[in-house]
């Protein structure tokens, strides 16, 4: 295409190209826009190679012109100007995410790039806000890598979902690269390797302050013993493999004793037991217990000056085991005096997404950290977000593209987008223009009008006006200093705060308002009938 | 948890793990094994750098040993054996992708890469192989880059769906990294920026012969008149825009000449005609018709020695239209004595998944050649594979992972897994058998039974054995030559050659079936009652 162009003398063309969605992801009624960096960053590096035109020149048929490749090592990007929406924004369908202006030719070769780049971190940004705003202020973790769509679809979503609200990454290379805090725990394999207390080389842990050393798992069985009746557990079966893995795992992270406790049962309860409020429960259990031997190394621990972290659940009822866990803890807090002990961490690992949190929230459970991998990084519930690159204007004229379905009819001509905000600091309505129009003023009343529907039309006087897509390229050099990953991070939770809650809701939210503005409307609307075919009834 | 295998002195532990999924995808009864050289490169490089352990360093409780550091950087996967299925055979659950031993530490720490580059890589595969096979005989086009999870994902969506079945990708780079056919065609952005024939720079063409230039235009002005009646049409309000940015593109590729057909209208057709067989067709239309745009530069480009190459529809009913399609090169075909017009290629890009093609075929169509996006790259009917990687021996005794869901526990143990053939080269059964068992015999009578389910079993007289964990890895070298992407491409079709048309079906599949040998399964069932806990009723 680009040699079409070419051949055409069409390299001189001034084309400019909106980037935008059609339609919110996740049966939702916002977006985060993201990538932004990662396309400057490709539009600074933009060219072509030695190589890349040897490999164009034997795959492209040989009929093309010699001249075409000198010019494509000519190519970049500084002719290019390139405006954006502030990375981590909201956004909303139609409103252009970016308006790209240049030669025809250059900004159509950019076209794939810059959706790469756009869709998946936009959209993963946006599935990670979902899941914060599900989570409250709960602890989330992402720890999709091992399921991501390659090794570097895993870093993109360790990066999206950190700005999209996560806590951290269990991706380690992500940390390195992003500087995104890292988290991890053991997975059930530490603990089946480990048979029995003989597997122990050393049972030894110094004081936190310094003290002698002493024989951690005596102190836990010791402690083990003396919790029994706390839980209602009169004998019990020895798991030593689990205990041993427990107090190895505690001998080298004393400060962050984080402990896997479902490997084999988080905690067994008679069949009669009704699942009923933790405050009435009483298990009659006397069978190998992940959160026994978890309690019984933390108040080990406890005795050398170390706090321990918490615990992950990673299968069965999590809603129901957090209680258990939770009551377990209060009650150790209560009869030892460890207040902190009640509030250790209990993290959910299982196959988690956005309706398990949401139903969770509803059941009530005590969980206070989520790590979440599939779901979130695959954006399973819709995998891809749908930009597209129009182009709506050509050398001064405006360009629109028709469709049978009025969603797909292109806003033509280069144009400008506001944010309107009420005096609450609420935002009201998306208003495109005309590049050619003056801004909305502060405090003046606006006319903002449903893009294809002739009576829906709304005076709004607003408070604070954005102007929402701002330069950020020109003249070959990124041209606003660039936000850091946790600025970002901040921005997108301000921008999510100026929603009116109802638009951020999970069930049935309400769509966000995009106008246009009163001039845009009779320019689009003139263009369409010009263009549009009319029909013949026979 | 490697520091804490470190710290409990595990580094010489030597353990066995599998590496396998529990679920084919997309409702299906196969999947596609794919990643092996991914995995086997990474194993080659497989270090951590000094960047790497001093950001470790830093990140790491300040209370984990420097011993440890310094055994980092020693580590690599020289003591490591990997055994794995040939990259591109068909696989089915439970069965082991990989089966890897060695330090446990060391293959502990290989595992989430692993799991990343098997799990999408297979995903990708088994995906590709499926619209391969409703696809039939027609062409198939990758087109998914701009929608891909991150520009690694949509390099491996491309890699991956050549290997599973398609014949390119439309990723230029992926073509120029894995010698990947591509193929791409013009985007309706091309259409819309010529807006009539004052835009054609120059309108000759020189004859392929070499003959003296013409004027294409010309030459297709005058076919487009000569063609009107054939298409019903007696006026035609010109769409100089479109005509003329197929005849620039013909000029530019006069031997690869295939033009989107749909910007405007393809073949309008009067209200009251039925959408019946095309052989009854007759529209009556005179407005501008991307069909015949197309049909008049082909003819005129014919009048040069050049034949077109065909259209591609991105909208509308893509069987109907491509029947309309067909019916025109056909009627074009026989008038004008040109045969191979009947046979111009007819593609498909809208928005197509599995399901779409399986229902084109059944409402008739004539298209031959889809090009893929979205649906194929993030495979969107189930973005994730649930690959796993679990322990199955420690210094010599098996493990077992029990689970309340019969479906997730491990079977324990090193194991060899074995694919019996009937006499007619169908795959019967998958056979898992402890790794200290004779291999089953060509011709001898092999008892399969169910894992699960005590009474299944079958007797099996195999004209063929398959051995299909093969050692790929050993002393730090890659053991076996590694297969050309074409030959795993060929693998994958010779592989599923080998199953039954039900097993490949898209509605309800029957499974194929995956059987343990006896000694297995004695061996699997006295370890479960002797690791399993018996439940007290009260």
């Amino acid at each position: 295409m680009a040699y079409a162009y070419w051949k055409s003398g069409k390299t001189k063309d001034f084309a400019v190209f909106d980037l935008f969605f059609r339609k919110n992801p996740f049966q939702g009624e916002f977006t985060i826009f993201a990538g932004l960096e990662e396309c400057l960053k490709f539009l600074k590096k933009f060219h072509y190679s030695a190589s890349d035109i040897e490999y164009l020149k034997e795959t492209l048929p040989s009929s093309l012109e010699d001249e075409f490749f000198e010019y494509l090592k000519t190519v970049s990007a500084k002719d290019v100007k390139l405006y954006a929406m502030a990375e981590g924004s909201v956004a909303f369908p139609r409103v252009p995410l970016m308006r790209i202006e240049g030669p025809l030719i250059i900004v159509q070769l950019l076209e794939t790039t810059l959706l790469t780049l756009v869709n998946y971190a936009s959209l993963m940004a946006t599935n990670a806000a979902r899941y914060r705003i599900a989570a409250g202020s709960m602890k989330l973790f992402e720890f999709g890598l091992r399921r991501a769509q390659g090794p570097d679809g895993g870093l993109s979503a360790s990066k999206y979902s950190y700005i999209g609200g996560f806590d951290g990454t269990s991706n380690v290379l992500a940390g390195k690269l992003f500087n995104i805090p890292v988290k991890g725990t053991h997975a059930h394999a530490y603990i089946t390797s480990f048979n029995d207390f003989s597997e122990l080389r050393n049972v030894y842990l110094e004081a936190k302050d310094g003290g002698p050393p002493r024989d951690l798992l005596e102190l836990a069985l010791t402690w083990r013993t003396n919790i029994l009746p706390l839980f209602n557990v009169f004998s019990l079966e020895t798991s030593e493999g689990e205990l041993a893995a427990l107090i190895s795992f505690a001998i080298a992270f004393p400060d962050g004793f984080m402990a896997l406790v479902d490997t084999y049962e988080v905690q067994r309860y008679s069949t009669s037991m009704n699942r009923i409020n933790s405050d009435t429960f009483k298990p009659r259990n006397k069978y190998r217990s992940g959160l026994i031997n978890f309690c019984a190394v933390a108040l080990a621990l406890n005795d050398l000056g170390y706090r321990a972290i918490g615990i992950r659940l990673d299968s069965g009822d999590l809603a129901y085991l957090s209680n258990v866990a939770r009551h377990y803890f209060t009650e150790i807090a209560v009869k030892y005096n460890l207040s902190w002990f009640e509030n250790l961490m209990i993290m959910a690992s299982n196959d988690i997404n956005e309706e398990t949190i949401l139903s969770l929230n509803e059941q009530g459970h005590k969980i206070n950290c989520f790590g979440i991998g599939t779901h979130l990084v695959t954006c399973q519930r819709q995998p891809a977000l749908g930009c597209v690159y129009k182009m709506v204007e050509l050398n001064g004229y405006p360009r629109i593209k028709l469709s049978q379905d009025v969603g797909k009819v292109t806003m033509p001509g280069c144009k400008d987008a506001y944010r309107l905000y009420s005096e609450s600091g609420h935002a009201l309505v998306d208003l495109l223009q005309r590049s050619v129009e003056p801004p909305p003023e502060v405090n003046e009343k606006v006319l903002c009008r449903h893009p294809f529907e002739e009576s829906k039309r709304a005076y709004v006087i607003p408070s604070r006006v954005e102007k929402l897509l701002n330069l950020q390229w020109e003249n070959g050099e990124i041209c606003q200093e660039l936000p850091t990953l946790q600025q970002i991070k901040e921005k997108v939770q301000m921008s999510l705060k100026t929603l009116r809650p109802d638009i951020k809701r999970n069930l049935n939210p309400t769509p966000f308002k995009v106008a246009v503005s009163d001039r845009l409307y009779t320019f689009l609307h003139d263009l369409w009938l010009k263009n549009a075919p009319i029909g013949e009834l026979s």
